[in-house]
């Protein structure tokens, strides 16, 4: 039984290529880029290559990316790192952030700005919460569960009005805008100018890269303080002996995922549009979380009313396909989804609740199978 | 030319049956650890096996072992977990640490315990500098400079005894001792109890294992606050998608390095006890810093007076000979080294000083010939 993988919104296969990229630097040149003999520094020249290409990705300057080990550590680099060099000021996350934005925004004064129903976060409320005291505001790019594009420029005009405002009524502090992009990198332009963002979290594993690469992107003249220190590595911000091969391969990855953004966009897109019709023809009681429009195209949050998530999740795996009860980083605990209550549903609901995430080797093929055992199953279980 | 590699303190390569059991993890079973269906689980699976190996080298329980991306960041954790639960506490760090040790303990009220000329921290001073409001002491098992092992289990004991004259006063602030095991994982024994200690860091990068691979050992019962936030991963110590294959490289790099540790011990020891008896009768003048006994049998740093220490690294380095400066860690930047600072070598003294460290593939030959290329070249360059 061929296996059908939805979860691409949890964790990508490694690339092949990108695999060929890495292994020279997990055998051979093995050098520790910090020493200051040939070797070494013909792995510190590869290193600081890859930082160039990601750079370019992103229309930034190479001694703005900082290589950290996943967006998990990234996140918590952007709110932390802000923070503890204002500890009088503010800081405002959506309520759909990933965990990773929203547990490190607790240690600091915080707040949580509300999402509308369709899963976006809500600009009117967003401009009324930012105060004389906001520092930082992060609003991720797309939406981990529901897949649903924030509109991170918007929201960097707005700051760039309201700090504009404040400075000239004498308030000095800066007003950062930090987006989460881990799940935007195969879809999605990442030129950090046109997005108007200060800073911006990466992940490997969510673009056919390693697991735990990642860089935080960090606007020059935004000075913020490490949350692991040591030796000095990535210009004072990050300390530890660089994973050489890892940030070959993000890199590696990253250039990849962007060239092929634009034609996998509307691939992915037309297998999520052929996805959500055939459900609602064989189950028209189901429900897709988060607008029509406006969405990345790989993630879809399907509700199936009456139904046990788990049960049907179960049910789907031994028929061969993998769907997930909700992010990976909640779904091994028992809570319902923060995302999916923010938008307004209720536990039951977000317990009837499946997300199919999209990739590379999804075909339509794929789809059929997976919408008619659906179909079999939400019969049988209901 | 075959080049003979001394700078495994600096980063050993990957062993090439680790490389052989992370590489399932880096293509077929990349799921994510965290997700509920079955191959997700089957990675879980593989994760705690890898935990539970590693605990067993250490004579610990899984639960005791989290997993981060290198020492650096363990000895962050270590430091700043326990540092920011105690806030009115006292750290003790030794002068010999490496800087990710001595950085996090910079952002705490924190005193610096002197090393002797041997290179050992000064356990008469250590017993006076421990006050009311100790919560941590850290000391690193081998020195990464010298390879000068530490006094671990008589600190321990030592703490034992000031901790229960504390707690008879009424003091009820606990009183752990942390130790930056990092360069001792290929020739020591690491059991945690025979140790003494309460927390440890081990790096997979120097145990021929994965860069930026790593763990803390955290006793039960030892609550420190995370440094990393979000989904709540490695018993909410540290948060972050798992990276899989370099938990389980770890493993196995350390289960082998420990299974060769005494054999090695005894043949790394031969060579190095060579290494320095060859050079005295050739180079008189040199001299090897650090005591003759109580060291790891893989580093020797050798001071070669009037020769400038970078000079001689590179003629070494132009005939195939790699050494080092110093730590890589601190090679990069033009500061003399603390380490031998420290121990009372003068500025000059410090410049005129290479660290040469063995690993499983020196041989005597190795050893004649790099002897026999430093009284050529420290001749010339005087």
């Amino acid at each position: 039984m061929k296996q059908i993988y939805l979860d691409y919104a949890a964790a990508t296969p490694l690339d092949g290529g990108v695999l060929e990229a890495m292994l020279p630097y997990l055998t051979d040149d093995f050098y520790n880029p910090s020493a200051t003999y040939l070797a070494a520094r013909s792995v510190r020249q590869a290193l600081n290559e890859a930082r160039a290409k990601i750079a370019g990705c992103l229309g930034a300057r190479p001694a703005e990316i900082i290589f950290t080990a996943g967006a998990t550590e990234a996140n918590n680099l952007a709110i932390q790192g802000i923070m503890k060099r204002f500890p009088e000021g503010e800081v405002l996350v959506s309520a759909i952030e990933h965990e990773s934005v929203i547990e490190p925004a607790k240690l600091f004064s915080h707040k949580v700005i509300p999402a509308t129903k369709q899963g976006v976060v809500d600009l009117a409320k967003l401009e009324a919460m930012v105060g004389d005291k906001t520092v930082l505001v992060s609003v991720m790019l797309v939406n981990n569960e529901l897949g649903t594009i924030q509109p991170v420029n918007e929201i960097a005009k707005l700051l760039n009005k309201l700090s504009n405002l404040r400075k000239s009524k004498g308030n000095k502090l800066p007003l950062y805008l930090h987006t989460d992009a881990a799940q935007a990198g195969n879809y999605l332009d990442l030129h950090v100018s046109r997005l108007g963002v200060d800073l911006m979290s990466l992940n490997g594993g969510k673009i056919y890269g390693p697991k735990q690469s990642g860089i935080l992107y960090v606007a020059a003249g935004t000075d913020l303080e490490p949350i692991i220190y040591g030796g000095g590595q990535e210009f004072n911000k990050r300390s530890g002996t660089e994973n050489v091969a890892a940030c070959i391969g993000l890199a590696a990855a990253l250039s990849k995922a962007q060239a092929k953004r634009q034609a996998e966009n509307r691939r992915v897109a037309e297998l999520r549009t052929m996805f959500e019709q055939e459900l609602a023809k064989r189950l028209p009681t189901t429900q897709v979380n988060g607008p029509a429009a406006n969405r990345a195209p790989h993630i879809t949050s399907v509700t199936f009313p009456g139904v046990d998530n788990e049960r049907l999740m179960m049910q789907l795996d031994e028929a061969g396909v993998i769907a997930a009860v909700g992010s990976a980083c909640s779904a091994s605990n028992d809570e319902p989804s923060h995302v999916l209550k923010a938008i307004g549903l209720s536990d039951q609901a977000a317990r009837s609740t499946l997300r199919f995430s999209f990739g590379r080797d999804t075909t339509a093929k794929n789809v059929e199978k997976v919408v008619k055992l659906l179909a079999d199953f939400v019969a049988a279980n209901r």
